[in-house]
């Protein structure tokens, strides 16, 4: 096997994916890229190292008229040589929209929609270290802390949403989709080029990536020479650091919600609105669930839309001041502070 | 009082240092940024904001031959006109040394005795937004992690040494000297020049700041000018970054210590190796403390050179099996696993 592929399956384990029986999406654009991805998990498929469902995704943004097309084209007949199922989705630009922005908002929306009618498993991305590096050149000029310098992660859900609504989900319906970007972690664009010519396939060149007037092409074509001169390994060591600040932010992260859970625990029927607004609204929703737990003994009969109602209440200045809870509870809001009651002792 | 005096005494206030009856020593090397600290500082000191005894510091790294000794005399002049004390000292680099290492480190150690023999408070150095920003870049581009992307601290003790030692010290000597730079967190270059013109002080230049053999001169003169075509604020951005995580670094050590801490309290007289070892040297000696404390009742009869020989114990390959603490106990490294036993009970 090339190192290529065998980098991929060892990602591939890395991430815990599964080996066979499920559907995942491959994003295709026609670049060397996503031709080398999907190259690679033809072969692994072929193989039988994979023994899942891989379908590919393209979407023509019609920005750049009969280039578009000739890629849709490219694409299509890429599918037909190798076997490969095809969805393939159309769409336009706004007016006033920021470009870049806006055509990342359209197709991961017709990505996310592809996963949900073949119901798959996960939406396949072919973002390299270069892609990275970029991400966390952009992130930094941009004055991003701690998180977004962390830039890409290899895997993640495809929709991230905030955890009352997440927790309301996970009780009705099936796992979250996930983004999963294999190449992220270990392959250079000059690896995915040369995977392509290896397998003596051709690719397609998107004139819009040799464009200056997108921000990232001048921090890969002017900014990243450059850093080059100082480190000729700038794009390992860039991406290697966006990679253990992720590891830095999540460890920050878990520590701070392990501490809000210590915290109320011991709280007791009071807490101050202060100490409530200055956590993040995740780790508010941890605090109420743990505090809530401690004071009744348990979360029977409370669901999200009780989270919901406090979170309104301490977040919203408008609100009324009590939130009912099943079994003759009460939440209320006054003097600076969220006060649990039972109705039965107090009336 | 003009902008660049009170934002100095704005800073002086949070970095919570004292206002009057104290020494402190001002490493001036006759460029811009260290004048116009000394210049501010005289303000303050007429103006009797600052109470506090002054004394010039000039290192002469006889680097340049008749410019260094201008650079000398400039200071010395300074130093007279303004009724400033000054130390001066003098050195030079050995062959086969990194040029800006070892100039650092010969400075720092005239510093650190100035300090000494001053019984100062603390060597304050004029380190601008500029240099943090410089020091963010080149450590970004050497691959640091969030420690070394954190760049300059305001304020850290001069020396910094091991946990152990430190204790040791706290008990028999006065407080440490510290180490400031008063105007890393809001001064930009172009603010000490200006000011330098509005007291109408002339400051010298350094030639070397201009010779694109070192590696900060070119990330000031090519880097910091192409990413300010991106980011015009560039300066203030990357400084804000790693102030930032600054913050984060210090929170995330933070809550380490403390897990570790209590694991220490939980983990009864048997210790795998293996969890001592991946600690860091300053959080398993906390790690010994609470853990002898909890195992002890108390630290009574401990002192650092058992704290040594114990992280010794662990450490290294070739160091016995065992270290004898008073009171008949013992520290046991035994199967993977450092133990603790009262000899009484087991002879």
């Amino acid at each position: 096997m090339n190192d290529f592929t065998r980098l991929l399956v060892t990602e591939w384990r890395r991430l815990q994916l599964p080996f066979k029986g499920e559907t995942f999406v491959i994003a295709v654009s026609g670049g060397a890229d996503s031709v080398a991805l999907a190259l690679a998990l033809d072969e692994l498929r072929a193989r039988k190292k994979l023994e899942n469902r891989f379908v590919l995704a393209h979407f023509n943004h019609q920005l750049r008229g009969a280039e578009s097309r000739k890629d849709e084209e490219f694409v299509e007949q890429f599918a037909e040589k190798y076997g490969f199922e095809l969805v393939a989705g159309k769409g336009g630009i706004k007016k006033n929209e920021n470009l870049e922005q806006a055509a990342r908002r359209a197709r991961y929306a017709f990505l996310t929609e592809a996963a949900e009618n073949l119901r798959a498993r996960g939406v396949l991305t072919a973002h390299t270290l270069n892609d990275q590096a970029e991400t966390f050149l952009i992130n930094l000029i941009r004055g991003s802390g701690l998180e977004g310098l962390g830039a890409m992660r290899s895997i993640r859900p495809l929709k991230e949403e905030i955890p009352a609504v997440k927790e309301e989900k996970a009780e009705k319906t099936e796992t979250e989709i996930l983004l999963i970007r294999p190449l992220l972690s270990w392959a250079k664009r000059d690896d995915t080029e040369n995977f392509c010519r290896l397998k003596e396939t051709v690719y397609r060149y998107d004139s819009m990536n040799e464009d200056p007037a997108f921000r990232r092409v001048r921090v890969r074509k002017v900014l990243l020479p450059l850093l080059r001169d100082f480190n000729p390994k700038i794009v390992e060591t860039l991406a290697r650091t966006a990679f253990l600040l992720q590891r830095d932010f999540e460890a920050l992260e878990k520590l701070r919600d392990e501490k809000t859970l210590e915290r109320a625990a011991d709280f007791g029927p009071e807490v101050p609105l202060k100490y409530l607004t200055d956590l993040r609204a995740s780790e508010r929703m941890n605090f109420f669930r743990r505090w809530l737990k401690t004071l009744r003994g348990d979360l029977r009969g409370l669901d999200a839309k009780h989270f919901e109602a406090i979170e309104r209440l301490v977040s919203s200045r408008k609100s009324g001041r009590l939130v009912e809870l099943p079994n003759g509870e009460n939440i209320i809001k006054s003097g600076g502070k969220l006060l649990f009651e039972r109705r039965e002792f107090k009336r």
